[in-house]
């Protein structure tokens, strides 16, 4: 019976990408690990399967029939599959803050405040020393470039900066800058798409103090491209904040070149939204200069206004 | 401001070691990051000590007003800092199950299945490529000796056998099982002691299924010695039991030469006890044959029973 590596739901590159080089890893050392996903990809990780010639993992959605999962790129029970607590957690490898994911027996856990959870699965490799195939090396390479802005979020760090230098030579890249922009290009192609499909491409809920907060972002070389469909997206917010009995939901619209964030908001009470980031609202919405981090400079405030 | 490294409660060697190499190891690459205990020492711990010429870590219980913390040997918050939910945990290594303490912010964290938190700090001090000094080697390897009572426990690993002989290399010490035997005589010295004082020696609690569960243990040479104490010993639990408001406590009594412990019981529900570990206690009593390790074949049966 095979154990799986699986990131969170609504998975994005760092999620797929980590779940393919973990069991590339852990198979190479002699465990059966395969990689899983609990959805369906985003525009910008198919590019990168595609670019490098790799199979999209299984879409699976529960792990207590298994030989036990290694969680990857997050550790909040709520963003990880919903049979979890029946599941054996093997291993923990994230980047983020510490959530709820408890254990019975003692496993192994890789977190790192780096900017990526590919960056970490790096140094498992050179821990274990293993040699990554050149093909997988491309895929963690883009994960920790999409993850980290191509260096522009203010959660890279030296240590992604180095991985991503070691990865590119070994997938023989050369302008991996310029292949972040290509995929960053692809990752920006929203005219046409649903606009469901957009407020859930990298949408994550958290629980704040018992009430349940939805946060989605999207990344683009430029906002404008939103300028025709933000009242759209502000309806959807307020559907999807419905659907699921959520406190607050929103969407964060970065736009890279610019550095900074638009925030779109639907609350029960927005004034937490507007204390947390010091900001007023104007129909729900508000210009977060700087602000290109969900996880850094996004949560943690809300989390402590709520707190 | 500096940061502590901090083990658990009733601190064990492992809790003590790991806190002093951490720090000297977090000081050699420039954070500023100080050894503190929650607890008096054993006399082992104290033996070791003694034997490197290491100075005890300063006994300090709060920690909020700190530049956070480095949690060692546990993830529970009931083992940690009483104020640990205001404190900032910066990291935490380990090799337990993964318990509940959450964070607000990315950190650090070393977890690995392996028998004893100081092998965990050697792979910190290798991938930091930081030297370790000659006495903290020497303490580090005796902490490696008493977790895994000199490679018996099942909690043992191929990498603690492996840290314990590179770590012997490194502080000189040609005959470390020697040593080993030398430290558990002194843990075995048990007569003329308060019988809390023995109780308490190695005792943590567990939250199982919302029910407190405290379990101690004492690891000696020879089970005999306990021969005139039980009743004593057996009278304090139910002491402890109240004043704590606990639905279970727990004494091993472990043999490390017969391989095996008697267990000490009193419980609101003895018979979770006789379900966990499928055996009949005859006056609160039972003798586990190959039961030495409280972490892997103590807890997870009994949290499973409760469940």
């Amino acid at each position: 019976m095979p154990a799986y590596a699986v990131g969170h739901k609504v998975p994005d590159s760092d999620s797929i990408c980590s779940a393919i080089a973990l069991s590339y890893l852990k198979t190479a050392i002699g465990e059966d690990v395969r990689p899983a996903r609990l959805g369906e990809l985003s525009p910008e990780t198919l590019f990168i399967l595609d670019k490098f010639g790799l199979e999209q993992p299984e879409l699976k959605l529960t792990f207590a029939d298994t030989a036990g999962i290694y969680i990857l790129d997050h550790s909040d029970r709520i963003q990880g599959p919903d049979d979890i607590d029946d599941c054996t957690v093997l291993g923990i490898i994230d980047h983020h803050k510490l959530g709820d994911i408890t254990t019975a027996t003692p496993l192994e856990i890789w977190v790192r405040p780096v900017g990526c959870t590919n960056t970490i699965i790096k140094m498992m490799y050179d821990f274990h020393n293993v040699e990554i195939p050149k093909n997988i090396a491309g895929a963690m390479m883009c994960a920790i470039l999409s993850d980290t802005v191509i260096f522009k979020s203010p959660t890279c760090t030296t240590a992604d900066i180095k991985c991503v230098e070691a990865l590119a030579e070994i997938a023989g890249i050369e302008d991996y800058k310029a292949l972040g922009m290509e995929m960053f290009t692809v990752k920006s192609s929203v005219q046409g798409t649903p606009v469901r499909e957009l407020v859930m491409r990298d949408f994550k809920d958290f629980n704040m103090n018992d009430n349940l907060v939805g946060i989605g972002q999207l990344e683009v070389i430029d906002l404008a491209l939103f300028d025709d469909m933000k009242a759209e997206l502000h309806a959807d917010l307020q559907a999807v904040k419905a659907e699921g009995n959520r406190h607050t939901v929103m969407l964060l619209l970065t736009d890279i070149m610019q550095e900074g964030s638009e925030l779109l908001v639907v609350s029960d009470d927005s004034s937490i939204v507007e204390q947390a980031y010091n900001t007023k609202l104007t129909d729900g919405k508000a210009w977060l200069p700087g602000v290109m981090s969900r996880k850094k400079q996004v949560v943690p405030p809300l989390q402590n206004t709520f707190a």
